[in-house]
């Protein structure tokens, strides 16, 4: 249990802006895997022609800003637009977007609010693409910047801003404009690197909008049952015999697949590809889709990581509740997880991900200083009660990257019980935007 | 001249606030060569019994707190006092002194302020020691940390304040102290670790006292000129004609030296315990009794970098102008000379330090981050003209330790030109002291 739970933590957090490593499907095909990424690759979304337009170069990073180790440089990409820039005359604003864990082309088209609202400013446009996602690799290739521990050692949040405010203070030399006021924008993960970056680099940046940015979600600073209990109230909240059904379902599917033919019967009921080799694997499937319904819960229908109806949660509760009474439970879960993963009607059977503990970026980051306990509440939650477990967490990481996280660094270096007071008395100009919706809010 | 003057203004800052290296002058004495140092440890003020009390304990700090490196921790000494620390339910302060560029004991006794207030406050006193000086050295010894630019690659500021914040987050958990807060002391080099520190970690220290820390020193923020000009002044404003004979001595030495038999009669004029062998070794002995003369000129006699008499410019000046008239210039500026490198009448000639580029702390942070040019007016300048220029002071810091300078860097991760906004809206709390003589007053 304790091995997919953590899977899952982390991955989640990752999808949330989802990770869209374009090498990923290639060259790390057997040892990334993020289980939705080829599944979301398929939709088309994210090979759309860009719906807005913009310059894409490239400037030279150096790998390590805090040391003076002789290291290859790398090339970050980051895409511009200075359509509506009014210039530096009369002080026109750049509009930084923090990138996060994959490819900026991505974040950049689904981020349309920076581009609308730019031509009312006069804004400079800037998407910077977070080291070691996309097309921002160091050594190379992929395969050697994610090739183990050593190569892997400067995959990090206080890196990543580095970058962004080199690449900053040289633009601005560049384009004559340094006294243009720069704000910063971000959401997810990239939303508390605009934050960290606000805090750390005050002289470079005068603002930031930090949307679903959950920079308390470390160490004991918020209960770590949070997460799981914000998506359990918002089925709850459409359904308290939906979130009863999903509760219960865990169970089920335990004790089906501990009978004679088990797992062919759950193959069969949740339309597998393939045979399923282990009840954990169908856990995760559902647990990932609880997840990101409630991260995309829109009251709108929507894109961004599926194609999905408005309040999709509502959509699967429906599903869930409105079988023929005396429908086995499992089917009923089957018919509202269809809502999630197939509601373009295209999919044929479900591949599951047997290797969720390949190596992506976003685990690494997660085994290193991105370390967020969670936890699932017997009670409140209606996903399998779980406890985190520390001891075992490091144990996973030492194993999987040769790495032992440090739970402590970012309170350290960015602030965490404290945190209000400083952003008070000193983190001016700070949104934190969020929905109470998001499982994320509980973080921030 | 290039070679000597880059010397000069890289090792004037480091004994602002004196490197006293206990181990240079044994394993690296032949590289390393502060060349105040073994002087400075003869007069015994370094190794006097401390006036202050407190506990020497040791914390096993990383390497490169920002990176995941398999890199080996080392000892951190730090120095505490909990004495008058009237304890976490009355959220006693802590004082931390951030630690500069050398021995942290001597830093802790010539800080007397510090302990002077620290009761009146009911304070907990910590002086942490700067990584890579003193007993606070990585790899095992001073040799193997100082041995290439690989091993001395952590030897940056902002591996040092993560050191400090690190530390004190322990010690505060420790202490169950997390509600005390934390103010910041430092000078010179330690003063500007202490403001940043405070912009950085707002989340761990209130406030600072950055005392006589030039954090504009860099890029073109302020004149180039300005440290030599505040030095020159200080003697200008004693005496116009010391002003004078100095300014008038280098054409002096050079042509005297060009003679035959002259650099024996400069030896012998300067009673120097060695034949000198160039007359930039004479350039570099003067200049740098100058340059320190600014920066201990105090009111009452001191013992901080030399014994010293109360208003010591105005006694080398005294004694320039007083010899007889006719005098020889360059005797004249030997008699003053003298009050400087020998108020206690106890040297019986001087030693010049004929390798002023051996590998020292400080000369390496000042050609990887903390490059701050300088430059040495024609006219309002009483020092030898001479324009700084980056390109020789780059291909030294190559050819010495194989490392490329960043000279944007300071700027960009700590701010620059802009930091008179930052401070005012951001960093609050941050009091610069200074006298308006001190010659690093100008890059305040």
């Amino acid at each position: 249990m304790v091995e997919h739970r953590w899977s899952l933590s982390t991955l989640v957090f990752s999808v949330a802006f989802i990770i869209v490593v374009s090498y990923s499907a290639q060259s790390l095909a057997l040892k990334h895997s993020s289980r939705f990424l080829g599944k979301f690759a398929a939709t088309g979304t994210h090979f759309e022609p860009p719906q807005f337009l913009y310059e894409t170069r490239y400037f030279q990073q150096r790998l390590d800003h805090f040391s003076f180790s002789e290291l290859p440089t790398f090339p970050q990409r980051y895409l511009i637009s200075t359509d509506h820039w009014v210039g530096p005359q009369r002080l026109g604003p750049i509009f930084l977007y923090c990138g996060n864990e994959g490819d900026i082309e991505w974040f950049a088209q689904n981020t349309g609010f920076v581009w609308e609202i730019a031509p009312q400013f006069g804004a400079m446009v800037v998407f910077p693409e977070h080291r070691y996602y996309g097309e921002s690799i160091p050594f190379g290739s992929a395969k050697e910047a994610y090739k183990d521990a050593t190569t892997l050692s400067y995959l990090t949040a206080e890196q990543a801003l580095a970058d962004f405010s080199v690449l900053i203070t040289d633009l601005k030399q560049n384009f004559s404009a340094k006294d243009c006021p720069v704000v910063l924008f971000g959401g997810s993960y990239g939303g508390m690197l605009a934050a960290w970056m606000r805090l750390k680099y005050p002289h470079i940046a005068v603002g930031a909008l930090a949307s679903s940015a959950p920079i308390l979600q470390f160490e004991d600073i918020v209960p770590p049952e949070t997460f799981y209990d914000i998506v359990s109230n918002n089925f709850k909240r459409e359904s308290s015999t939906c979130f009863n059904y999903i509760k219960q379902s865990w169970d089920e599917i335990t004790s089906t697949g501990q009978t004679y033919n088990g797992l062919e019967r759950l193959t069969k009921t949740f339309n597998l590809c393939q045979k399923l080799k282990s009840t954990v694997d169908l856990y995760d499937w559902l647990e990932s889709a609880y997840s990101y319904l409630a991260m995309v819960n829109y009251p709108y229908p929507s894109d961004f990581l599926m194609t999905l109806p408005g309040h999709p949660i509502r959509e699967v509760c429906k599903k869930i509740d409105g079988v023929p009474a005396g429908t086995n439970i499992l089917e009923r879960i089957y018919e509202g997880v269809n809502v999630y993963y197939n509601y373009t009607g295209k999919e044929k059977c479900f591949e599951l991900d047997d290797d969720p503990h390949g190596m992506s970026g976003w685990d690494w980051q997660a085994c290193t200083e991105m370390v967020m306990p969670m936890s699932s509440n017997q009670d409140s939650s209606m996903f399998p009660p779980y406890e985190y477990n520390y001891t075992s967490f490091q144990e996973e990481c030492l194993n999987d990257y040769g790495v032992k996280p440090r739970p402590k660094w970012i309170t350290t270096e960015f602030g965490g019980h404290d945190i209000h007071a400083t952003l008070k008395k000193f983190g001016s100009n700070i949104i934190f935007s969020n929905g109470l919706l998001d499982p994320w809010s509980g973080g921030r």
